[in-house]
């Protein structure tokens, strides 16, 4: 069941129970906008990765600015997006078990759908799923370009993998996955620059590899919200797959960078206790944000967090301004994806009110 | 929407889609008579603690067990226990917004309903709440006993406190909380037996500082897994709330002591890929595991963990036995609790089959 709704369309924002998501609507509609330009501009695909927000009604709009699809991680969420949709979707992971590989190819039915693979395994049981639901799915290989999680090294094994793919029936090779995640929050220009630039020697030479086989790389897809300016200049990955972009969050603003997009995606929190001297406990914890990335950062106050439990995060009391119980505190999640996972919705809001609240629909669909 | 369930019963170990948290039900079926007889043998209310499994069927088995009522964090998980079944239920924290106290107010036509406050700011709202919607609630007050979180330091403004909830209609003064949550965690016996024993001389001294004013104390209620012997065998609390002992987890599994209870969950995971060389790469990550209390623990093989991103888990291949694509995983998350939260269902499982699949029904209940 889903937990009820934080505050209704038409509430102050001081009406807003906590903790909240809170999304400013001008903030997020310029990021988007900025996005869809960018793109354009730069002469690529934009398919932005819904894993971040796994809200149907953020994919929608992206697709109404001209994202040509979206991404997701996991059979369960691209079930959510085509069921609300979203017809073209591309599953950025690799699945094993049959019965979830059976769920995404029943998809094809009614969607464009594009899975990755880096093993014979993923290929075999693909292609009996789709042979099984009678629908052709799009197969790109994952190489390693320097995030060293899964992916194909480029070498050898990649001809191949590319060969079973394209004698498997019902089975399409729509080209190379090539995504170096960890390069998104490397701090300096330079350093992202130095990572892409070997990541793009990488697909180069995969797809001469692959050329000298006879076998045509249609597409190179990857990069996120830091790097996706160096993968389209390239001229070689014609997609781009920016999750973060929408929303941002307090990992990226740690880089060194003049960003196009703005931090539209907050914690709104309250003050529970102030009992023990020289500090403030708020009414959210581990359970409403992700500290792998650093805990929240305040915006509404200078206040140093001290710790982050269960259901609380205790701050510092700010100097000379010292926090009551019941005072509101704004806050910065560390690393959105894994945040907007823990709500179930997110408070679209504008000015001074609520306008709408969006079910983060795909919260939890993890298999 | 609640995600689609990882498995049905019936299903064999090996059907069950992942990731997935799998119970034990042999193991926790012990842990649960092992805790109901250890509150017994020690004389003392036991009410277990629903933050953690945050499940209406779990609870429902431990008032069966002679539980008195559930703990919970939330007004929102207060509400699925009482819809669900559960009769007595007592929220060991703070509630500031007035909406939130009216819902907990109205629960209290069904239930007896607990609070625990340190602030006149709770007491006011809380029976402005009880008021309108005519029901009495148990006031608690949270007193400092270690933790340095939520909780009234024990001094002067306890009285007060306590007089001003004694003069509010439709408040009951029930006691005291004194729960020292870091206490669970500290690694020897020894350090564990002088953070009691401080906490004890802190509730003494509070009771004494209450009975000077001519106020009784009818209950002092706190406690968890790691030391309820201690505040059990102190003659003072009357009550433990212990909720980790129903699962267990690594964290606990470091602490230095024989313990009564056995770890009875873990998730089950597949390596996804196996490409890069030295490394398996298993399909959870951040929103299917809690890391603040390090990463899971693989069972089922003696591996490092590399990694935790949001989706990918990286083992380090173990030597002389490596894992391929496809191979199952048995892993111990680090802290129960907040992954429990990121999960909706619980596969139940006896010898080698799911004997059925319970809802976490409050998990993200966090308002």
């Amino acid at each position: 069941m889903t937990p009820r709704p934080p505050a209704q369309p038409g509430d102050p924002l001081a009406g807003i129970e906590t903790p909240a998501l809170v999304l400013d609507l001008d903030l997020f509609e310029r990021n988007l906008a900025r996005m869809a330009e960018d793109a354009a501009r730069l002469g690529v695909r934009l398919r932005p990765h819904g894993k971040g927000h796994k809200c149907p009604e953020i994919a929608r709009r992206q697709v109404a600015q001209g994202a040509v699809g979206i991404c997701c991680q996991k059979v369960d969420e691209a079930e959510v997006f085509v069921r609300e949709g979203i017809s073209d979707v591309l599953l950025t992971n690799q699945v094993v078990h049959p019965a979830k590989l059976s769920r995404l190819a029943a998809l094809a039915r009614d969607a464009r759908i594009g899975l990755c693979v880096d093993d014979a395994l993923h290929v075999t049981r693909a292609g009996e799923a789709a042979e099984a639901q009678e629908v052709d799915l799009n197969i790109y290989i994952e190489i390693e370009v320097g995030q060293r999680r899964c992916g194909l090294p480029v070498g050898p094994g990649l001809v191949p993998l590319a060969q079973r793919i394209a004698e498997t029936p019902h089975l399409r090779f729509a080209g190379l996955h090539a995504y170096h995640g960890s390069a998104q929050h490397l701090r300096t220009a330079a350093e992202r620059t130095a990572a892409i630039g070997a990541a793009a020697d990488l697909v180069r030479e995969a797809i001469t590899l692959l050329k000298e086989a006879g076998i045509d790389v249609p597409l190179v897809t990857g990069a996120g919200t830091g790097t996706y300016e160096l993968e389209a200049s390239s001229g070689l990955w014609g997609e781009i797959q920016p999750g973060s972009y929408a929303f941002m969050d307090a990992d990226y603003a740690r880089n060194e960078a003049e960003s196009l997009f703005d931090n539209a995606l907050t914690l709104r929190a309250t003050v529970l206790s102030t009992s023990v001297p020289g500090q403030a406990v708020l009414d959210f914890g581990l359970k409403a944000v992700a500290v792998d990335s650093g805990p929240p950062l305040p915006l509404s106050v200078v206040a140093e967090v001290l710790g982050v439990s269960d259901e609380h995060t205790i701050l510092a009391q700010p100097e000379g301004a010292a926090l009551s119980v019941g005072d509101r505190v704004t806050l910065q999640p560390g690393h959105v994806d894994p945040t907007c996972n823990l709500h179930d919705w997110i408070v679209a809001t504008r000015a001074d009110r609520v306008e709408a609240l969006w079910p983060i629909s795909a919260r939890g669909a993890g298999l």
